[in-house]
């Protein structure tokens, strides 16, 4: 795989984002900022019923307001197409055909916010006043509020057509279930009645959303020749294009995705939200149409991730060793399936080694905003019951809970839930660094005061990846990627390109390219890029590298395996040699051509991350405030190509955990409307609410990629819930099960148990 | 090079444009079409003198303007690199030094319409107002008029450090002429006194302008960062890079050069013209920058072709074998060095073998605008004077004058003018298909009525070419070239993947690339890009079909080696198989990545194209008027990939030819001012001076690239001024011998020899 035998000079430097003059001066072009030639402005219409039939709409008046160019509704999509409806959507669970009614209401408006009617006007203000002359005549339906109301059986139905997805099994009647999983191993019944301790608890959390900083944006343009162009705010060209494509009939080849600079996505940017409806505006008014979400829109009509309930009963030895579990996983998907409960069944459950274990996992729908993905989906919620168990049964048997965490835990060969076994992994040293550190050995004192810690997994991203690149005459090389850069990638990819051709980072220069001038290459998540596409530019810049050979050779005369090329200089073995600069301008005019290489990912083997937290809390008894005193994360990250970049996304995945732990709700009226849906009233935390958060990077390379990289931005967000609960037990003698730990909640927690 | 054995299926099909819809439909962004944020509008202040020294220049007035953002003069420019100096430009002849001169006059200004300064202003009309207010103090100089005056001792000197460029002298003195070039090639003196027939003319043509429909446009912007994006109607993005990185001294990474579409060049946008000076205003101003030329500033200061001088000895023997000839050719090339007389040299003496021969080229310098490529530069001229020639030498001896050509036409293995031989050429099988064709077999009767002929080659470009494309998941395929579509080669690119793949058309997209996205790829242009640009395409594509058959090796559980494909199915030995399509879906799971592929091509060997063109006139003698009756062309294109674009390219050039031939002039006044610089003034062929034009399509296989295409873009307008006063002589009696056949030219000349 590497070309020369050197040591890697920029891999592991702390550089600066290549982009980041752009970004901080307002010069990166972002969703919002397209403005086309006679460009349309457009707006949506929300239901505000929870649950409603839709009976009709009258646009006649709206129409008639000077400037509005066109409406749609459901009506202005086409029929789907069969090989539409089976080949599905690039989510993994939602489908074509839900995705269709999730971005506009179909027969039904199925959560409060759910657009019904989009208006393209000549400027935001007349589209928006257009929308009061819309006249919807609803059929209000009873709601389902949350998990224990869907799962009834005399529940309201969401959708009449919904049966249980389950293995094996073909359910008789519809319900608000949208699928069951269920895994397990070992006699768990035997497991139970060998252990020395069994305890069970049920746990709940909230729904919270990614909070990024830019609304969804998006323009479309389709040309009288049926040539559509899309310019959007996606983590994925390729799997909008596949999308859009199929749901409104378009050939892939006349659908061009074009990546605007993203401001935050955190998995809330996956699958298309806006890109239909433009695009059908546009085909109906002939114009360009560009629609920006408001703040309040992004909290009502975008999916947050899953609020859940957990039910779970475990045991363990005397000595710690644990036997059995047994898990119910309930999680709210809203108003389409997609829930992440798989992923909870697997990353939040193969932490640990147990004998014997059963999971029984359920997608619920109800009648709220569909969830969408949000950093290591599922593991959070998992992680918070799971690592209240391991503290309470340490606690139980007398046993220091990091030693109980680090007898059992996980090792290479060992199964997870789904059987397979875990590849290379650095849980073992991630502990060991754990239980050296002052984080977790230096002395808690005060009243009111207590440290926690916990632990999480992610299995991290693999997927397709292409990047193609082009080595210039002035000794530069422009590398094309076709995923988008949410987190800094063209940083760390311009990074391992130089560092392969040992070239200052300056000569690389990493371009987003979109779906027409880029490879197929599966959407920004799960923490995939730096090793997926990774390994797509490392491929490219091997692929380079032995066709200069064949320049150098040709202008020195001698064969090609003659040359070899090391630390940047093409050497020949009578000594002459030429610099990488020098090769590339010789390219000019030498060899086959100009230098170009394409490199290509299929599936790379999951590099799993693993990462410890351990946090210091103070509670004010008086009031229930919860204050983060110290908070330190730990965290296997195989290779930090940029470690500056990777501390950044294990604080911030430790900020929106911290979030998700003690500040953030969604607030429901009695009808189903959301009462908190502006960053005012929806509580994300400031600077102020954190302290300085420690990044402890332990390198375990992993097995595949380039230089043993592990993606590394999911897992910082899976253990601070479960953290900060341990914590909070260790100060206050109590353990609060449901999420956020509000001064309210945690006040009535410590006054329920005669402590406030 | 070709992966299966198949009939191609596409190639020779008359496809229409790919793109022609939204050209048609006016939804292709041409230059002119951008419109960024904020972005200013640039102005060109032009010397309305010929020859001057800038003693300076006052804009504080002008400054003074509301709306007025940047004034730019020669001063902004940055010092000139030694490398940049040295390297010189795209352009085989100008260099960067001068290139730079040329955009804006430095110390001097050298022709009427030089730019002086430039500004940028919130909206046109403003910047328009602003150039008024700009004081220049000029010291008027004497103006160099044309090649006479230049090249008289005295002559007033252009540019005092120019020495002419000789190979193996150095010339003591600066002059007017930029270069001399010299070749011969036996004993001319002894070839000429073996001839029984010898005769001695000069001939005389006028520069022309392409006539491009679409005015130069661009748009610049520089960020803060340094990011230089430039939006331009171009022939070619790289070469524009090129220059611009090197002339402005910004790294090639740093220079994003986007291609709009391009409304006509013919050679005439090889070279930037107003990118240079959109980037300093937007440096200057901070905000993008926008300047469109207006038609008259096409016609001043955008580069014609040479007007020229030939002065010709010929000789032949009784029996019509050609002897000897001896040339002297002028070129003007107006403010700067870049005629193309060596290209003269070359394809306009290579037609016919002589025993002997003796050519000296000038490249000459006057106050004039500075000329560029059109359409197989300086063959036009030469080809005037030779095939003049030939047919008084052919009247002299009475013989036929095709027959006389057939005689001593150039074959294979046969030395050009440079000594090389000619490589596999398709003269004689043009020569043939004209002796039996009605155009020249049909009687011509009528008084004032006569009909000529004339032949013409053009060594056909080769060059650099990058291509990279994807097989997406529908089986549909993208590719991206680095090479500007100037004549459909969208179209005849996407027609050699399509038929290499043996998919349907539509399944094939073909963009044009950025600097950024593409691998460095020549300009388009000297007919290369369906010759190199394909063989760039085809390359790719075999690349891809390799490997596809790993994806279905992989998918039948078979090796690679049993895999065959063959008109679009892929095949295993057990007889297995899968379509392209299938294939293509396959690749999006199995296999070693999703499927991209690169193609690159250096230099392949020149594939010539010969035509003959034949033409009948009739002649008024009462007003001079010349008047087209029927007008043949005959041409070898080795393999016509889309015969409907080629017939376009052979109609469209020979249209130009005529134009040149009968109505196009640059009219100046006493002071170097042109005098017609509007459509109405500068006359070019309209629809209504012209015959259907028949297009005799003969294909001799190139022996290089894909299905043995020879580039068919130059060719055309190379025989139509000499097949044109060939029909004149033979309807008049009367040669002309200097362009263009103007009623007047013509009625005078009659008038001189008793005919009118």
């Amino acid at each position: 795989m590497t070309t020369t035998e050197k040591q890697p000079a920029l891999i592991g430097q702390r550089i600066a984002k290549v982009d980041g003059l752009e970004r901080v001066t307002g010069q990166a072009a972002y969703g919002a900022d397209i403005h086309l030639s006679g460009m349309l402005h457009g707006k949506l219409l929300h239901s505000p019923h929870a649950h409603a039939v839709i009976k009709g709409i009258d646009t006649a008046a709206a129409l008639k307001l000077p400037g509005v160019m066109a409406i749609i509704t459901a009506a202005d999509f086409p029929e789907l197409t069969q090989e539409a409806a089976i080949s599905g959507s690039s989510e993994y669970s939602i489908g074509a055909a839900n995705l269709r009614r999730l971005w506009m209401a179909h027969e039904k408006a199925l959560f409060s916010g759910h657009p019904v009617a989009a208006v393209a006007a000549t400027d935001p203000y007349i589209a928006e006043q257009a929308l009061a002359l819309i006249k919807v005549d609803y059929d209000v339906l009873p709601w389902v509020k949350d998990i224990d109301d869907a799962i009834q059986p005399s529940a309201t139905l969401i959708h009449e057509d919904l049966f249980t997805h389950t293995l094996g099994e073909l359910p008789k009647k519809a319900s608000n279930v949208a699928q069951h999983v269920e895994i397990g191993n070992g006699d768990i019944e035997a497991a139970f009645r060998d252990s020395d301790v069994v305890i069970e608890n049920e746990y709940r959390t909230q729904r919270v959303h990614q909070g990024y900083i830019e609304p969804q944006a998006s323009t479309a343009q389709v040309d009288p020749s049926g040539h559509v162009t899309v310019w959007t705010t996606i983590q994925g060209v390729h799997w909008a294009r596949f999308d859009l494509a199929s749901i409104l009939n378009i050939p892939l080849g006349k659908l061009r995705v074009v990546p605007m600079e993203i401001g935050g996505a955190f998995g809330g940017k996956v699958y298309p939200t806006l890109e239909a409806l433009c695009i059908l505006l546009s085909k109906k008014s002939g114009r360009p149409v560009k629609m920006v979400l408001s703040r309040e829109e992004v909290l009502r009509m975008t999916g947050p991730t899953s609020g859940s309930i957990v039910k779970i009963k475990t045991g363990c030895k005397k000595d710690g060793t644990l036997t059995a579990f047994d898990a119910k996983i309930w999680m709210d998907s809203g108003a389409f399936p997609g829930s992440p409960v798989a992923g909870a069944t697997l990353a939040g459950f193969s932490v640990y080694q147990f004998k014997a274990f059963h999971i029984d996992g359920y997608d619920v729908l109800t009648n709220k905003v569909r969830v969408q993905a949000y950093r290591g989906p599922g593991a959070p919620q998992a992680c918070f019951a799971m690592e209240q168990q391991i503290d309470l049964m340490a606690a139980k048997i007398g046993m220091n809970p990091l030693a109980m965490r680090i007898k059992n835990i996980s090792k290479e060969g060992d199964p997870m839930t789904h059987g397979r076994p875990h590849v290379k992994i650095g849980f073992t040293e991630v502990l060991e660094r754990v239980k050296a550190h002052p984080a977790w050995t230096s002395p808690i004192n005060g009243p009111w005061r207590g440290r926690g810690m916990a632990c999480g997994m992610w299995m991290g991203g693999t997927g397709n990846s292409s990047a193609h690149l082009t080595v210039n005459g002035d000794g530069s090389v422009s590398v094309v990627v076709g995923s988008v850069d949410l987190t800094g990638t063209r940083t760390s990819l311009a990074q391992i390109a130089a560092d392969e051709f040992r070239i200052p980072l300056e000569k690389v220069l990493v371009t987003v390219g979109d779906t027409d001038q880029t490879g197929y290459t599966d959407t920004s998540g799960g923490s995939r890029i730096t090793y997926s596409m990774g390994t797509a530019v490392h491929r490219a810049c091997v692929e380079a590298v032995e066709k200069l050979k064949g320049v150098v050779a040709a202008q020195l005369k001698v064969p090609v395996a003659d040359i070899t090329y090391q630390n940047g200089i093409f050497k020949a073995s009578n000594g002459q040699s030429l610099t990488f600069e020098q090769a590339a301008r010789t390219s000019m005019r030498r060899g086959d051509g100009p230098v170009t290489a394409v490199g290509a990912v299929r599936r790379l083997k999951h590099a799993p991350t693993f990462g410890a937290h351990v946090a210091d809390v103070e509670v004010d008894p008086e009031t229930g405030k919860v204050t983060l005193l110290n908070y330190t994360i730990f965290q296997d990250v195989g290779r930090a190509v940029n470690p500056t970049q990777v501390e950044g996304q294990m604080q911030g995945g430790a900020a929106q955990g911290i979030g998700w732990a003690l500040f953030e709700d969604y607030v429901y009226d009695e009808k189903g409307n959301i009462r908190n849906a502006s960053l005012l009233d929806y509580r994300m935390p400031t600077a102020l609410d954190l302290p300085m958060i420690g990044a402890e990077i332990i390198e375990v390379p992993a097995g595949d990629g380039p230089f043993g990289v592990r993606g590394c931005g999911e897992v910082p967000i899976v253990p601070p819930i479960a953290t900060i609960a341990n914590a909070i037990a260790n100060a206050t003698g109590v353990r609060i099960k449901e999420t956020p730990f509000t001064p309210e909640r945690v006040f009535w927690a410590l006054r329920k148990a005669g402590k406030a």
